[in-house]
């Protein structure tokens, strides 16, 4: 095959799958955002079948001669195709070795899991989706095995979600983590209740948290045209082009800092996607480098950006104006303290940024166990529970506050939690060197968050995929990734906040 | 190929078929009720890319010895594969003559005259939309020429939307509607304006009307299960299978009676679907017989039913409940009368029952003469408001008012609205029979509907496409089509209404 010629049958089959991420992305949007509660049926019916078409799509005879000849030309090609050329190099070696019906009988458990999961949570019956994690966690075992990888299961699937990522790797760097803030969390308890959240507590009108969502999106400078804000179960963001952007939220009555957050969160990934650079429209390479990456701007933007005092400062005039009853004796101090309370809780989605990453460390250490075979998703509710107590001293008073509360698991996700914990490292290490050369506490106090996002564009947004994790850090950071930052950001920051 | 053989692949294209038909739905669906503004472009090519690729799941060589095969052997299949292979040849036949890229080239045009007719609206600027719809009239003649028919252009697609419907049959239909029901106008009008319709026209909070439509469809005994509504500019009906049907609806806080009105419109086509056999769940043969039996689904529930005086009896006090304010001083008969006022008017889907009809003979003269040249996009503004003066005498103060309030034309149907006209006339026809079998009128007063359709799904709704329109007709009503009933209908009930 000519050169050229398979560079044509390559971009045709990028076009193609590219059409089927979207079709198939908004499947799963619509089904968790609108769809009646009996499509789940066709929905996995259908999901079944678009797996099997876009495995064909991949694996067939002709475009694995084209990706082989393409990769082995691969200095000859334009840095950006090269890039893709690497990146689906790398997919099809993944997803030949996996046999069609396995991986389309895989994504029809996956949409059945994730019902499954939703109506477990709803009657607190783990057993209704326990069957489908076993599963799960099988095919995750199997599917690493297909790789003949050195690595076991799951590392594998650490390095697949954050290239360099590995047990030892994180046992390392959760056990630095871990002894620098378990005496500060301890520090902070014996000080007693010092801060006062009840006014955050009270009924906040889900009609004008709606408007409060609309406020903030526009305070992050994300373009309402390109962005639109879904309500789900579970808030996730997704995104079909940079022009095309859901973020979602849920809505509680008395946890108005819940969906807060939550917005300010997904709108984080939202500004990453919205940023790709217009060369990649279309391209395997728009998007995120890495779910780390990824996570290291959300939570770049809910903690660093949207819980400090700058920030507060800047919206809580707005946020007062929206509910005035609830926050008539409230000011701004106050409300910064409020949304800071570290406070070691059951759910890791409202957790305080001090706590929160013990959260993960829970779920690191049930899925290691889980991969390797010394922990059954039968006993996976009692260890997750005596955990949630030895490490944050809480007792798990139902599954659907435990075990059942994150839609990870169900959605197939094993060995993403960790992208979490790493992404909030790399989130302070970008924010200490961000700071060398933006005055950052003065942009936010004045809402000029845009100059901030025009900073992350240049230095990471812009290239999706292009660089690698790696190189995006050294590119935004000048230097590898260092966990340090993150110690030393949580420690002056609640420090600062209780006065030790 | 062996038969067995030939049949297996044909059970599995339609499968196939069957999910990218959901999943295109899905996203045109979404596009209406969520994506963000600027979507379009990215929807625009997922749409072209979808197009080419469900084009050459049907015109291959292989599906095409598939049909063939099972076409001539039609005769030894059990009778769902014997009707789904007569469908599909007849879909073969009209795709195979149309090369791909003009498939897909049309198909690009649709998804881009959608947007551009959804600005020209908001713009009042016709300019914008007409050479889109210059190109889906070219597209629309070429294609039907392509087949071969020895009919004209418009009698094909006539023909398509309706089998038997033609341009000699329509004009028949209208000219002896137009004899009917033109005196009747004439009759009204000289009593004078007889009617009060001021509190039908006072604010409705849109939140409250959202109310009404969730009360409207439990009426209907509709399972939400199985069926939501959206809000979209435009209502229209979809379904991906008979467990996931959507209808739509568009609030004017002005004018509750037209969300009132086209949720009960909407939710005819969708208890129709609701209501297909189970043995038909996946099959190319669920869903509607033809347009003009949908249509005379949901108009006999918009108007039949829901704008009977049984019905407003029955939903009256609830109405009341939920608008106590606006309705303060009036009954369950003024309001009967209010929303059955016969008076000429500008737009189509807010026409009262009577004068409806005279809105799509404006449209069909159009369509007649727009597909055999001798009138062009162009001048198609001056004429649409030469034609509402000369039938409806009422001028037409703009465009967005006049030629772009319909979706029809920028979806690419040319030949559909007569289905409105037929559709309405089936309905008073299949009404008078019912009424045979049933105490329509007792059944309504008592909110009995559910009695209702299980008539019509044991007549009609079970059998989707398994039998022909005029087999339904006659399997319904006991003889062949007779637009007598629908004359005889409009007469006595607007006669009783204006004491003529």
């Amino acid at each position: 095959m000519e050169l050229q010629k398979a560079i044509e049958l390559f971009k045709k089959t990028n076009a193609e799958a590219h059409a089927y991420n979207h079709v198939i992305g908004v499947l799963y949007y619509d089904q968790e955002t609108a769809a009646p509660k009996n499509a789940s049926m066709g929905f996995a019916s259908t999901m079944g079948i678009m797996s099997e078409i876009t495995y064909k799509l991949m694996v067939n005879d002709e475009h694995i001669e084209v990706i082989e000849l393409l990769y082995a030309h691969r200095d000859e090609l334009d840095l950006i195709t090269r890039r893709e050329v690497e990146e689906e190099y790398r997919e099809l070696a993944y997803m030949k070795n996996i046999p069609m019906d396995e991986y389309t009988e895989y994504n029809v458990v996956l949409a059945e899991a994730r019902d499954k999961w939703v109506e477990a949570k709803n009657k607190n019956d783990y057993s209704i989706f326990e069957p489908l994690l076993a599963k799960i966690i099988g095919f995750n075992i199997k599917f690493a095995q297909y790789q003949h990888s050195e690595l076991c299961p799951y590392d594998y699937w650490l390095n697949e979600y954050e290239k360099g990522a590995s047990m030892k790797m994180l046992d390392e760097f959760f056990s630095k983590l871990k002894s620098a803030i378990v005496p500060l969390i301890h520090e902070i308890s014996e000080k007693g209740n010092m801060i006062d959240t009840s006014f955050i507590e009270l009924s906040y009108p889900i009609s004008v948290q709606r408007q409060l969502s609309d406020y903030l999106m526009n305070v992050m400078s994300i373009n309402r045209d390109d962005c639109i804000i879904g309500e789900v179960e579970h808030p996730y963001t997704t995104n079909f082009n940079k022009h095309d952007v859901r973020i979602t939220t849920h809505y509680y009555e008395n946890m108005a800092a819940s969906s807060m957050y939550s917005v300010i969160h997904e709108g984080g990934h939202a500004l990453y996607e919205l940023n790709t650079g217009d060369d990649l429209i279309g391209s395997p390479l728009a998007g995120g480098a890495s779910m780390g990456i990824h996570e290291s701007q959300s939570r770049f933007f809910e903690n660093i950006i949207g819980r400090s005092e700058a920030f507060i400062d800047y919206v809580f005039p707005e946020i007062k104006k929206l509910f005035p009853e609830q926050l008539k004796n409230v000011n701004a101090h106050q409300f910064y303290l409020a949304v800071n309370k570290a406070e070691p809780s059951l759910i890791r989605t409202e957790a305080d940024e001090l706590t929160y990453c013990l959260h993960i460390m829970v779920r690191y250490e049930l899925e290691k166990r889980l991969m390797d075979g010394s922990l059954t998703t039968k006993e996976l509710p009692s260890e997750w529970n005596r955990l949630y107590k030895e490490y944050l001293g809480v007792d798990v008073p139902s599954d659907s506050e435990g075990v059942l509360q994150d839609m990870h698991w169900s959605g197939g996700s094993i060995g993403y939690f960790p992208s979490y914990a790493l992404g909030s490292a790399y989130s302070a290490q970008i924010f200490f060197n961000m700071k060398k050369e933006l005055d950052v506490e003065k942009l936010v106090s004045e809402g000029r968050i845009s100059e901030i996002v025009a900073w992350l564009t240049d230095k990471i947004y812009r290239y999706g995929r292009v660089k690698t994790p790696a190189e995006l850090i050294e590119n935004a950071c000048g230097e590898s990734f260092n966990p340090d930052y993150y110690i030393r950001y949580l420690t002056e920051k609640f420090k600062g906040i209780y006065n030790l």
